[in-house]
């Protein structure tokens, strides 16, 4: 099985798109080294995509809030961080939306970009940190008479963990980054923490007997899935749109898919509808909940499965059947972070099953993680590399970064969630899923998250304010 | 004219050197990925040197003292950095040397290192910087319940800009750096600062008639260099090892060599006696302005001239000719630097003549330079490499580093010489020449130079503090 959510940053690129575009903005193209680390291939560069509103700043001296795209299509983020477009007019700033290479319209090798290691090598998170760095240098230089604008990076998940390092490693060019989301310690944390805290988010969502459902419901499935006439059940209770035909048709696809599912419930479990792939309800995770809220067994807990499902991928009833071949559209995005997951960006993740998380046991395993990386790919991962890299437990050395979490998201565990550096600023947010703040105010918003934006709000101003006072020290 | 002293930092690593080993120590190697930053060549790893010494920490619990190694042989900065090796017993810590890829023994194609761009092109600085870090993730790994050893960096010219660029890029691996005598700013400078700085080390070493002199040379010696019986004199005069035929003997070969010399002479214009491919005496720049007190003119300038460069060739007496090939035994580091300063650590040098400076005319062409590097290397230079990279000017997202400079040393005009950020301390060592504050104490050593260990020692305890002091955010 490899059901694990190792995809589970690229699957929320896709998920939180809202259904129409918003924002609007010019797109433009930057000729981009392809290598910023070595010199092999000197001349080769690629297009980089970025997107530009100047409309609040019409004198080009304000602020740059400059996005670090992360593994998607970087107008979904734009569409998707309206943070920053309220932002905007009250800092009389600029707005930025750099997309990262390999993803979106930034294929450095077009449409042979994911053709084998030769090509897909050079997608990492250094090279768009360094592309990102790049742009800034053209399109905001500093030279010995003056100073750039000052920039201030925002990210949500992975492009989250690309502000905070794009500070780290880049302070030069970039007087602070709200990191929403960013589980840069998700390389080292426990490998069973996101499952404990997605089972935790089920638990108190509505009743606890709904993870205790879910945490039956696989033996109950496995059950149905050794006969024939089980299969026959399965597949009439689900209405699949293809029909299972064999046990592990149940024990892999349909268990991956629910897991999925789960962990995206999570993520998205914003206070109001959103709706991309499906409509789905306000607080989707409690809804869905709340037809699994009694202990149910055997067939009926199907049933009651089945309903609270409908949750996901049939909340407007318009769905005919059960597509559990993915849990979302698919596009390029996800393959793309597969390739990163099986290079740099390893993230171990493990299921304990019994009282610990509602998920089958599911060890972590490194070697076998390994050889299937390699067969994909032709790749093997280097798991020391965030650690070596960017560092990981100790942050003394960095500065001016917000790492803001919502503890009802999984991805909170590898999160930043306590600071010995007064430079560094948490952000802790109870009541909030996968990087909310980053989203367009609702009136439907809790308390927490309004704070949150209120908090980042202040820490950029004491950033631009810093900015202002420094003196060129040549 | 190719006679600029790009070269120069090469030309110190060899020059810095003394006659014995002094010191001891066990060599290592380590195998260290070729590519950190892409996965093209995932599996491909090559064998870094180093060089540890434990003697004065027997119960691997204190500091380790890291020379970020530079562009040569590592046993030559060993054995030149006594400061480390006297600080080493006074904080009971471990000592390491690490080479820089390419250089010494550390050639990750073997013989075939420096054959095309498809090798040489992984020799970069933000390589060698990611191999400290990963030898560093080796043999002193943090990890959730213990956490690493401190470490400070040390580094001198361009081994000063690796200690201090290792200590912003990678703040979770070193506590601190000394960055001795590292112009970090020689990027984008006035290109003629450093020809500046020469012509007043000359100027003010015993006369000012010293620079004066130089200055009418080049014109006495063109003009000599017109005729048959100008040549003549010189041959006689300055006894080269092969006679100059021609005129560009003398306005090519024999005014680089000079150049050079000049530069060279500056670089290591120690308080004592140092010896290394010939002796030099202590203070040689004053020793040899000693010989051109006065004005002279004409064959009478030749004369003086050629007997205070006696100084530099011939100090013991025993060269029986003037070889201007080169002014110091060439090896492999100086061509590796050359490819360095025809990619990312383009320098870029000019001397203007007149009363500016010593030196004939001679403008800075970063065309000619670009077609001289693609000529030579098959590469072009990226000279926007450093500040997009690096940064330059504004240095306040950086902590705990000592930028010391010599103010006799003409790299000095590229050095941090002032800083508006309080955690970066600036130590300027009036009587100076290049990172003299990194050798082994001596006698002879003037009080600003003691007094700069003083306080590289102070900041080093501070940070040792700091850092025992900071707890894991995890």
């Amino acid at each position: 099985m490899a059901y694990l959510p190792i995809l589970g940053l690229a699957v929320l690129a896709l998920l939180t798109g809202q259904s129409s575009a918003k924002y609007e903005y010019q797109t433009k193209y930057l000729d981009v080294p392809l290598d910023h680390f070595s010199y092999v291939n000197e001349s080769v560069t690629f297009k980089l995509r970025y997107l530009t509103n100047d409309t609040y700043n019409p004198d080009g001296s304000g602020p740059i809030l400059f996005y670090t795209g992360n593994e998607g299509d970087i107008e979904l983020f734009a569409q998707n961080t309206g943070f920053m477009w309220e932002l905007a007019p009250k800092l009389k700033a600029s707005l930025v939306f750099a997309e990262h290479r390999f993803y979106g319209k930034t294929l450095p090798f077009g449409n042979a970009s994911y053709e084998s290691p030769r090509h897909l090598g050079y997608l990492t998170s250094e090279q768009a940190l360094a592309d990102f760095a790049y742009l800034l240098a053209q399109i905001n230089p500093s030279n010995r008479t003056v100073r750039a604008r000052p920039v201030v990076a925002f990210g949500g998940s992975y492009g989250g963990m690309l502000a905070a390092w794009f500070r780290m490693k880049y302070p030069h060019m970039v007087a602070g980054a709200i990191a929403a989301s960013a589980p840069i310690r998700q390389f080292d944390t426990d490998c069973g923490v996101f499952n404990q805290i997605l089972t935790s988010v089920f638990s108190v969502a509505y009743t606890k007997e709904c993870s205790l459902n879910i945490g039956r419901s696989w033996d109950v499935l496995k059950n149905y899935s050794s006969s024939a006439d089980g299969l026959k059940t399965l597949n009439e209770k689900f209405k699949f749109c293809s029909n299972l035909t064999k046990a592990e048709d149940v024990t892999g696809t349909f268990f991956d898919y629910l897991i999925d599912v789960y962990g995206n419930l999570a993520m998205i479990n914003y206070p109001y509808n959103s709706s991309f792939l499906a409509p789905v309800p306000a607080y989707p995770v409690r809804e869905f909940c709340g037809r699994l809220a009694q202990n149910y067994t055997g067939l009926e807990l199907l049933t009651k499965l089945q309903e609270a499902l409908s949750i996901y991928y049939n909340y407007n009833g318009q769905a005919k059947c059960l597509n559990i071949n993915s849990s979302y559209d698919s596009s390029m995005g996800d393959l793309g972070w597969g390739f990163q997951s099986c290079t740099e960006m390893v993230m171990p993740m493990c299921a304990e099953g019994g009282s610990r998380d509602m998920f089958p046991k599911q060890p972590w395993d490194e070697k076998k993680f390994s050889d299937d990386c390699f067969k994909k790919f032709g790749v093997r991962p280097r798991p020391i590399a965030p650690a070596y890299i960017y560092g990981g437990q100790y942050l003394e050395g960095a500065s001016n970064i917000v790492f803001s979490n919502g503890l009802l998201d999984p991805w909170s565990g590898g999160g930043v969630l306590r600071s010995g550096n007064s430079n560094i600023k948490i952000v802790l947010i109870p009541e909030g899923a996968h990087h909310i703040d980053l989203r367009a105010a609702d009136d439907n918003d809790p308390g927490s998250v309004r704070a949150a934006r209120q908090i980042h709000v202040q820490n950029i101003q004491l950033w631009l304010k810093q900015y202002r006072k420094v003196k060129k020290t040549f």
